[in-house]
């Protein structure tokens, strides 16, 4: 070793990030995204850190680096100091900015993509030695048959899928694909393609084609919201999500919640095939969007993952849920095992499989499962708590030894439905507010950058937050006209009503308000969330404050104001620390078990080992929930820094 | 113990069977139908001991006996001492006669029905520790869901299932049977009967019924010949066989050997189309008989398991053959997997399942596997040989260290089919020829008693003996016309035949004949065959002195005359103790297979074991098989009780 480094020459590299202030000590030829990465400083990369996306881009405003003049950076770009993080070697101590447009898309659900989960989804199952996806393709060398070995064509490209595979699988075929098989195995010269599928203990081969197509191997992981359901396309061969789309779910038309969808079905002759006809239509025509933005055909998708509640996998398969809402309240599945996708319907490869992932019970279903596999909290030494926010609100508690959890009917409002100008977190949803003391009107971001044309969840979480801090609200959440806000008005029908946004205004097609309506909603979602978690909690002889950390899930875009949220009341007031944002840990999780059979495995494990508590038969649940109602809480003292706040107004 | 027991209370009673002379000492209160195995008389029991089917009625000459007067019986046949042997305890010493009728049935192949092997079988499987059907239906009692434990349908219907089975087992249900569920468990009040299919490590529960149902389960075992198709009907429940039906493969009008019809199928477009179609028509025909003979519906009827050479199997599940015939001589699988019965056109249940035994390469197929599952020889520790005769003669040598086998094509002269007056061994086929040196007319029987029509296999071997005998045929299977035979003349078309039965003779509708082409055709399938032992033998370093056994199997007929064998030569002139005919040894292991999921794994094991010998590139089979054209053999001193007989005439 040479001793006589000079100092540009350190091995470690100080990195300055102008944005959080934050600096990170990293190895000399590290990326940039390494060093972000190790700040905490998001910055947007689709790829995933491969060079290709081009939309990682900062700049360094200090020092020397290495590479990442990428082709998508132009000359004028190159000139202003840009370079694509994930392709930029640290070559001494810099100082870099992340360009605002960057490192907010990190907090732009733009078509909902949640992006920091994504991200971390995508290096944890990248690792070839982990990368085992449900249905994958594998390009196999068979052996020509000789004299000396004329063993059978399928026996032949079973022994070179073992010895390609290293396993000792036994394989399942259809009797459509070995038909194939001769022609395929001799045109190919032995070169294939085998499509192999996850059947538990066995595996199916749903598929031989001529020639190395493992390249191309794509799922989509489905999250069939009650309200909103998000489908990602994921490219199998490399564990990497290309895009996503989302909708609100057709199944509104028959009923805001699940219970009323039920009856509906059971009420209408040729309900429960009317209701998944539209189920899987719907994932249609998200596969179907997904597909026509990278030109593929439907024979590209292989496989589908479905998660959601245990009612929507019902309708999703055309099982009858009728029973899930009668006492004993039993579902006919909840561990459904692989089926063709074709049986149900939908419009992938004729091969291709859907996999549900497993639900909990009959109010607890696939989507927390996924919550959990997601967060791995059902692997911690610490006790976590993960609330996943949805038209159910649901909540578990546990760690590596067991896990508890409760759901309670939240309602759709945080989906942004059922509000006056509620929408789904899609290209003009306003997503963020702030505007914090400064004016009476607001500073807004909406996803895309789009003119504002309506308000979704997370934007209602600021909004609440900032009426009550102006007082235009007060703590039951009806509205204060003496407070003399010009904002405030009685709508066409007399309902109370603040204007957010007036028409005309950055191209707003008409005014977007809140209505007291809308309020209600609200803070009954809200209330029944923290009701849940908190009763919960008082049933196993804890509180709030015997957890490591709580982490928000929910499908209501991918940013959430955490103090907000707690000044609102809809999280405990915990500190900072102790508290999570962590995306949409639905469709994570379905990613998750999608890109490997060991962690799908676990999703069986964690729904089998998960003990469900039914609030609606505890007698104090009313009572929490009516102590709820109220920004932040009845029982003011539970929020102490909320109550800080305001008596320092 | 008392001391003074009279000699009418001894334990042990004699009984003497007058048919074959045979006395044996049984435990007093034994059936006379144990009694007779054990002496090996032989006697018929279709319905295996249960006393239900009544025709093991026996006489009983002197002795006392209890019980036994079954209904079927009439006064007057109680009255001449008729008893149903399985329902007779001996009581005394006896002196029993089995009507000729009843032990002759155990030599005819009424229907081609192997009476003993099925005994056997039936023995050997009705074991309840070893019952276990490859489908079978299992009723269960589900509990019904309580707040308690209010796991779903599906679940609890699994849990059910494996404390019923005391097993371990995953399974897999297709979306259809899911979908009945819940209205299934509770129209039943959980009392269903669920069918279970064997996937390999998984089971598939491919039916729920409301009810029990599970005694009412039945399968069907397919030997598809060559050239004759036999079923057998099963009652899963109890592990017996109700019924066999069998005809003529309609593949014979595309070629009468299985190259010949895998070259018609790739010269003709739609060929494989066509003989698929053909084929599971023809099993579909023999299903549908044995369906009305015992009033069943296709529901009734859950799974097939067949057999046959590897040609077959690829022609009953349309899969291209024409790989078989071209070097290196390879199919398309040898060890497929259970495919949905209705998916390959089967009428049974539409649930239902296909098994088709594993074959051991394209010219050694599942007949063989199931050959050797059938008579055990792979868990035995002497040296035994298989030889089944079929339009192929396989040859199979081993022990449970190693199982070599080989296989020659015979034609199907032994089937009856190509000869002048050939036919399949049913109602009319004259099956047997005594009048062995009496006279210059012929004993024979007939199958079912009837008028006779035709000759099958079995008639041919005592045929030629007797004719070898007589002197009518010389050694090379030429007609000696200065024999002073007057039933040796010219046919219509100057063909030398011999006739063995005239017009009118107990009914025949024309006159009955052997040409001197059979006999040349009936000389080569001999001569293939016990070339193809001697050779395969040979290239092991072996003779037929170091066999423990030789076991005969075929289905051309049940029982075939052994001596007359040997001396036509188409068996080794070995001791009489080591020649053993195994009847249709494919059948028999289907059945095995059919009944026992270990069974099948072991068939598994066997085919992936064998030893595949090729005698077509070996250059001393047309030697051996020249030498072989001779009756007995050119080298008569292979055959020296042959030579001292013909020496003695």
């Amino acid at each position: 070793m040479m001793s006589d480094v000079a100092e540009s020459e350190s091995p470690e590299c100080l990195v300055r990030f102008v944005n959080n202030e934050s600096a990170v000590a990293v190895a000399r030829g590290s990326t940039i995204l390494d060093a972000a990465r190790k700040a905490g400083v998001f910055i947007d990369s689709l790829c995933g850190g491969d060079g290709v996306c081009g939309k990682c881009r900062v700049i360094v405003r200090e020092g020397k680096v290495k590479g990442g003049r990428a082709e998508s950076l132009t000359a004028e770009e190159i000139r202003q100091g840009n370079v694509l993080a994930c392709e930029t070697q640290v070559d001494s101590d810099l100082v870099v900015e992340v360009p605002v447009a960057v490192s907010l898309r990190e907090q732009i659900p733009e078509g909902g993509r949640p992006r920091r989960r994504l991200y971390e989804m995508a290096t944890r199952e990248r690792q070839p030695s982990k990368l085992e996806p449900l249905v994958r393709k594998v390009h196999l060398r068979v052996s020509k048959p000789s004299l000396e070995n004329n063993a059978a064509d399928l026996e032949r490209l079973e022994y070179a899928l073992r010895e390609t595979l290293k396993s000792d699988n036994e394989y399942q075929m259809g009797l459509k694909v070995i038909r194939t098989l001769p022609d395929v195995l001799r045109r190919a010269e032995g070169s294939v393609t085998a499509t192999v599928g996850y059947r538990g203990r066995l595996s199916e081969i749903t598929e031989v084609t001529p020639g190395d197509t493992s390249a191309r191997s794509l799922g989509v992981a489905v999250d069939v919201g009650t309200t909103t359901i998000v489908a990602h396309l994921v490219d199998l061969a490399v564990g990497q999500t290309l895009e996503s789309a989302l909708m609100y779910n057709s199944q509104a038309a028959y009923g805001a919640d699940v219970i009323r969808r039920i009856i509906w079905c059971s009420s209408n002759p040729g309900g429960l095939g009317k209701i998944h006809e539209i189920t899987v239509e719907d994932i249609n025509q998200l596969i179907h969007e997904l597909e026509e933005k990278f030109h593929l055909s439907i024979n590209d998708i292989d496989l589908v993952v479905a998660v959601g509640n245990t009612t929507m996998m019902h309708f999703l398969l055309g099982i009858n849920p009728e029973w899930i809402r009668r006492e004993p309240y039993c579902g006919v599945t909840y561990q459904p095992p692989a089926f063709r996708a074709s049986e149900v319907g939908l419009t992938i490869n004729a091969r291709g499989l859907l996999y549900c992932l497993p639900s909990v019970g009959s109010f607890v279903g696939a989507d927390i499962t996924a919550g959990v596999l997601a967060t791995g909290m059902n692997e911690s030494d610490d006790l976590r708590m993960l609330i996943d926010i949805g038209t159910n609100g649901e909540v578990v508690i546990g760690n590596r030894e067991w896990l508890v959890c409760a759901s309670a009917s939240a309602g759709p409002a945080f989906e942004g439905a059922g509000n006056r100008d509620g929408m789904r977190a899609t290209h003009g949803a306003i997503d963020h507010i702030r505007g914090w003391s400064r004016s009476r009107t607001f500073g807004y971001s909406t996803v895309g950058d789009k003119p504002p044309i309506g308000l979704c969840g997370t934007a209602y979480v600021d909004l609440l937050a900032e009426l009550l801090h102006m007082g235009v609200m007060d703590k039951t959440g009806r509205f204060d006209f003496s407070n003399g806000s010009s904002r405030l008005r009685r709508g066409p029908d007399g309902t109370a009503e603040y204007v957010v946004v007036y028409a005309g205004e950055k191209g707003a097609p008409r005014d977007l308000v809140i209505t007291e309506d809308d309020c209600s909603n609200l803070i009954r979602a809200k209330a029944a969330i923290y009701a849940a978690a908190k009763l919960l909690l008082r049933s196993l002889g804890l509180t709030f404050a015997n957890l490591k950390e709580i982490m928000v899930a929910g499908a209501f875009g991918n940013y959430l104001d955490l103090e907000n949220a707690v000044l609102i009341g809809l999280l405990p007031d915990l500190p900072a620390e102790k508290l999570r944002f962590a995306g949409n840990t639905s469709i994570a999780g379905a990613k998750i078990a999608m890109l490997s059979c060991d962690r799908y495995r676990e999703a069986q494990r964690i729904a089998q080992r998960m003990t469900y508590f039914e609030l609606s038969t505890a007698p104090s649940f009313m009572e929490e929930f009516s102590s709820a109602c109220f920004f932040p809480h009845t029982n003011i003292e539970e929020f102490p820094s909320v109550m800080a706040r305001f008596a320092n107004k």
